[in-house]
């Protein structure tokens, strides 16, 4: 079985839920990432608290970075800072993860929450590219691994099957159209990316986590799998995926899933 | 053959292109509409010109109806006008045609296009239709014809083929990713809409309209066909949908689409 080995990993919305799970479970692999820069909106407030007493078991290999998503002047200070920590190292394995929903059906849908809602969702992995992608074309160009990784150079959306069209998951729970219009249009984004950055060998596929129990998860019901079970097969599929799985939408298993 | 015979129809973005070929053709039926209301952002303004022209030639059955997709309170200000002429009457057929493109690529793709596109392509027609709700389901329940069908109750959201995630039509031609990203998130708003109003047997379509040499249709390259011959086979393609096809991606001359 392929390891995943990325010297270095940026995750948003790293302060609860997957992005959470996802840095702790890295640094806590045997041969953990040598920087993981876990970022979030307000790494002083309350809701980080858990976040810092990670980082402080592991000063060295993470550090966490403040970083708005919905701000691309907050998304470039932090690029800033982050090349400088690098200190001439590339970006290997760059996790799109934050996200947000608002409740909302077909009849109370609004124009406001559309629009926070595709700002954060997509808008902000966008710009992340955009800004972040000096550091992961210098991954790749220096990676002596061949053909496509997360080891390598990799774009994760995280995305939903809440967003697969064809799906349309859990429609009775939550008609959500805010949360499943922004998913279908990141899943789109992930398309984008990949055609556009497959000359620079960047693998960039849109992941379906799984319906984990996260604050987020258990909005509307019950969900089935923890975050830490989750978050572990997440990255067994992780480490499989190569250019065959490019520009395609991935269920947390490894299963294809229809856009 | 299914004949298409709607007693009154709807369309946005009617003072140009697919939008005002639509209700020319419309109004040129042998068994024409009763209501056509044409609705546009300006039409006061000099591209208007053609299409007070036509309603000029067909007074009575043509009604120009001021109508901005990306305001609100234009759409419910219109709602009411056009409430008001139907007299009792409900609304049987709705063209999302409103729709706009920015040139861009993904380097040059910024936070202002993707929202304003998104404003017009994805939030305009959500609003539409919580809006005009009433009227569709009044023309759903006072028709005499069985199923679903553009005749009796339907919402047809012009969509395009570049929003297909799977096909990425025209890549090569122009990236634009706020137009992409905005037409795969329309088509989930297609199948949201399809899933809710399904009980009120009001059809809902994404439809790829074919590229037409329209004002937009021609930036990127040369469309291969003309508006005139591309409205011909939609509405052919139209008078055929039931509720088989509710909920899907319909090419204009009637092929099933992949999201």
């Amino acid at each position: 079985m392929e390891d995943l080995n990325p010297r270095s990993v940026l995750v948003t919305g790293s302060n609860r839920g997957i992005g959470l799970e996802l840095v702790k479970q890295l640094v806590g692999k045997s041969n953990p990432p040598e920087w993981i820069f876990a970022t979030c909106r307000d790494p002083e407030g309350p809701r980080a608290k858990d976040l810092k007493n990670l980082a402080a078991r592991h000063q060295h290999r993470v550090q966490i970075i403040q970083l708005d998503t919905s701000d691309p002047s907050s998304i470039k200070a932090a690029a800033a800072k982050i090349t400088e920590r690098l200190n001439g190292a590339g970006l290997n394995l760059l996790f799109n993860n934050a996200g947000i929903v608002k409740e909302s059906n077909m009849e109370s849908e609004t124009p406001e929450k559309m629009l926070e809602v595709y700002n954060v969702n997509v808008i902000g992995p966008m710009v992340m590219i955009q800004v972040f992608l000096p550091l992961l074309r210098k991954a790749s160009q220096e990676s002596a691994l061949k053909g496509m990784s997360c080891s390598k150079a990799a774009i994760v959306n995280i995305s939903s099957l809440c967003g697969s069209i064809a799906d349309v998951l859990a429609w009775d729970i939550g008609q959500i159209p805010n949360y499943r219009c922004s998913k279908a249009a990141l899943n789109m984004l992930t398309r984008c990316q990949s055609l556009r950055y497959a000359e620079d060998k960047i693998l960039c596929i849109a992941l379906h986590p799984g319906w984990l129990q996260t604050d987020m998860g258990n909005a509307p019901g019950t969900a089935p799998t923890t975050v830490e079970d989750g978050v572990k097969e997440i990255l067994k599929t992780l480490a499989q995926l190569s250019e065959k799985e490019t520009g395609t939408f991935v269920n947390w298993d490894g299963k294809p899933l229809p856009w």
